[in-house]
């Protein structure tokens, strides 16, 4: 039927639909509560002085914003992407930033740059689906490294690429997202952050830190990036809008060595030739003419409510034997069931009782992950989370005493 | 001094700066008329209209604009594309296209699924100069079929197939611009489409129609493109909003067989979750709301009339020996040199005499071109086009006569 088959590269074999998005379909029915989407709540900006702001913009420099643009991205939104590193620690200048489509296409850029078939990524179990799907495109062959609630563990990290390197193995990069962490919500501590690097820069592996979620703390003040202080090279640094502005924009961009920075606006240009200079205008003139950081502290407020709600309800609606994280800022928090409970296999049951999330196993390239479920508290309103998680419980309630009446293996 | 020296993936050694791309920071010096880039008149747009239409989408539909999409792109926007391929004679649905970030990324998207290291890929002679670091990005080999002033040669075609297969070569891809060709301005006649298909059908190679001039025609209506009429999936038609609207939107798109559309789908997916959101529905409100039909009068009257004055100039100012293509419709003319010339040797005295271009090296991967030119007539004014064209014939003169002087290989 297929009249190109046999023609498709040996890198299209490894592209297969996500099961995440495949779920987002019948996650937006409007009967079910979705715990699915990591999809920011855009409602909450200031809609009018955007659309003020994009036709203002168009009156003043349309010519400009609707030509094509530098590969690289615009200077001015790149001098203004520093000062919001800046704000975790980042001593960086608009030379070495290359803004692109989202985040996602840095981490596509990086892994065009330096994955060779058969290289290895280490990546975080669980990590970000699409960050999987990327690396796999590449042919990398993605090696998990575990974490816990202080994030990525050193020692395990050690260990696995000593692994590696006694068994020749290319290791080109440790794709992390330290703050926040997709999906596990989870941060990586001070002393920790030090210790990564140290491995990192030992095994001669580049650190790519990706840092949506950074800005979106819910106690004090911002942690300091991994990149922060780090002037030798060891960290690809990734940032978005698409969390702190809105995703509809795609703009992010990758914060590297000249050298990689160089490869990178090459690799960019054959993409796409330029991004949207548009779009990049429309962040620039956001940062520069409205009170952003205002806005921030407006998401930080709404999402710790929103956490807040989740975990109340966990803790009133889970029954004993499930365990959850307690994400101190960004859309996660990642559970675990009982042994002998699958997340996946009890999908089917929880979206018939109206409810959704993402089972563990998207996150995971090794089939790990059966036991858990991500949550996200970042679109639904509390009293929809708690209705969810509710609805959750009695769910997995249900399972357990199924596996409790026939045995451990009843659900698998 | 790179500290990822030697970590870098093999197809990244093939990623080198464009030397078209490098030109464009000196040409764009006011003194300089450059006739180098390729860049749309976008201020003949309706610019207070735009930013209005963006201003009104922002109040009505700001949520969604600003929110994550599908990696297919936006529904109504590919309606409205089947709508525009209608006018060159194509019949499809919405089901089979993929909105892409500028037809470049379709380009992108396409090899990516298609070529592994070492595959062939056929491209005219010249082509488009993009494609080329694209292919070459996927470690493509990229294999020239000459054309004349009816674009592509089918017997050459045929013959290099004919070779190509009794090595043993496995030809994935023709690339092609048959209408208003990049950088040629020829136009493959009716006849030769017929014929190009019909060898790629017997040799079992895709066809990219890459066709973002196709409705920029000079005389009469748009001709019918290569897609036009083909149901058996022999053709992947690429489009783009860049020259008959905004090159600064970013929205080109595929028209693909479903499981080549499958297969982009998901390359998309990982090279950047989705597209713009804002930017696809300001080229569907544009589409539904504004007199784009009577835009796109306005780009033909406009560049004809600069097209016009580039062959008038010529004509007036070039020497004898020099010979050119003469454009019916899109941005370019081709010119080629007398013998013992070299248009890249030539280009720091052309831009001496305060006029621009690019050199003909640019457009193939073989190192052909030598004595070529390519003049876009698309930005400036016909008054600087003259200007330009006359500075260039001085500077040929001169070139000619050294030549003359000192032998045809002084300029070397």
């Amino acid at each position: 039927m297929d009249p190109w088959h046999g023609h498709y590269s040996s890198r299209a074999a490894g592209m297969v639909a996500s099961e995440v998005r495949a779920l987002f379909a019948v996650a937006s029915r409007p009967e079910i509560v979705s715990l699915a989407g990591g999809m920011p709540y855009v409602s909450a900006l200031p809609l009018d002085q955007v659309g003020q702001l994009m036709a203002e913009l168009i009156g003043q420099r349309g010519a400009v914003a609707l030509q094509y643009g530098s590969a690289q991205g615009d200077l001015g939104l790149r001098e203004r992407i520093c000062e919001v590193m800046a704000l975790e620690g980042i001593d960086a200048g608009p030379e070495d930033v290359v803004v692109t489509v989202g985040s996602q296409q840095a981490l596509d850029l990086l892994a065009r740059v330096f994955v060779d078939p058969g290289d290895v990524v280490l990546v975080e179990a669980p990590t970000y689906v699409t960050a999987i799907a990327t690396f796999a495109g590449y042919q990398a062959e993605l090696v998990h490294v575990p974490l816990d609630d202080s994030g990525l563990v050193p020692q395990a990290l050690a260990e696995a690429l000593g692994r590696l390197a006694a068994a020749g193995r290319k290791v080109k990069l440790l794709y992390t997202v330290p703050t926040f962490q997709n999906p596990a919500g989870v941060t990586l501590s001070a002393a920790r952050r030090a210790e990564v690097l140290e491995i990192c820069r030992r095994f001669n592996v580049l650190v790519v830190e990706d840092n949506p979620y950074g800005l979106l703390c819910f106690d004090g003040e911002p942690v300091p990036a991994m990149r922060a202080g780090v002037t030798d090279g060891q960290v690809v640094y990734l940032g978005s809008f698409s969390k702190t502005l809105a995703p509809g924009l795609r703009v992010g961009w990758a914060l590297a060595p000249p050298a990689v920075r160089d490869r990178l606006v090459l690799a960019a240009e054959s993409a796409m030739l330029s991004h949207s200079v548009l779009t990049q205008l429309v962040v620039e003139r956001y940062l520069a003419t409205q009170p952003w950081p205002e806005q921030v502290k407006v998401f930080r407020e709404l999402y710790r409510e929103r956490r807040d709600a989740m975990l109340a309800a966990l803790a009133a609606h889970m029954p004993a034997g499930v365990t959850w994280t307690r994400p101190a800022g960004g859309f996660f928090v990642w559970a675990t069931l009982p042994d002998g409970l699958d997340a996946k296999a009890m999908l089917p049951r929880a979206i018939g009782a109206r409810v959704a999330y993402v089972p563990g196993t998207g996150f995971f390239a090794d089939g790990g992950g059966r036991a858990n479920l991500r949550l996200s508290y970042c679109l639904p309103p509390a009293d929809r989370i708690a209705e969810g998680v509710a609805r959750l419980g009695e769910v997995v309630t249900a399972e357990l005493e199924l596996a409790t009446t026939f045995g451990r293996g009843g659900t698998r």
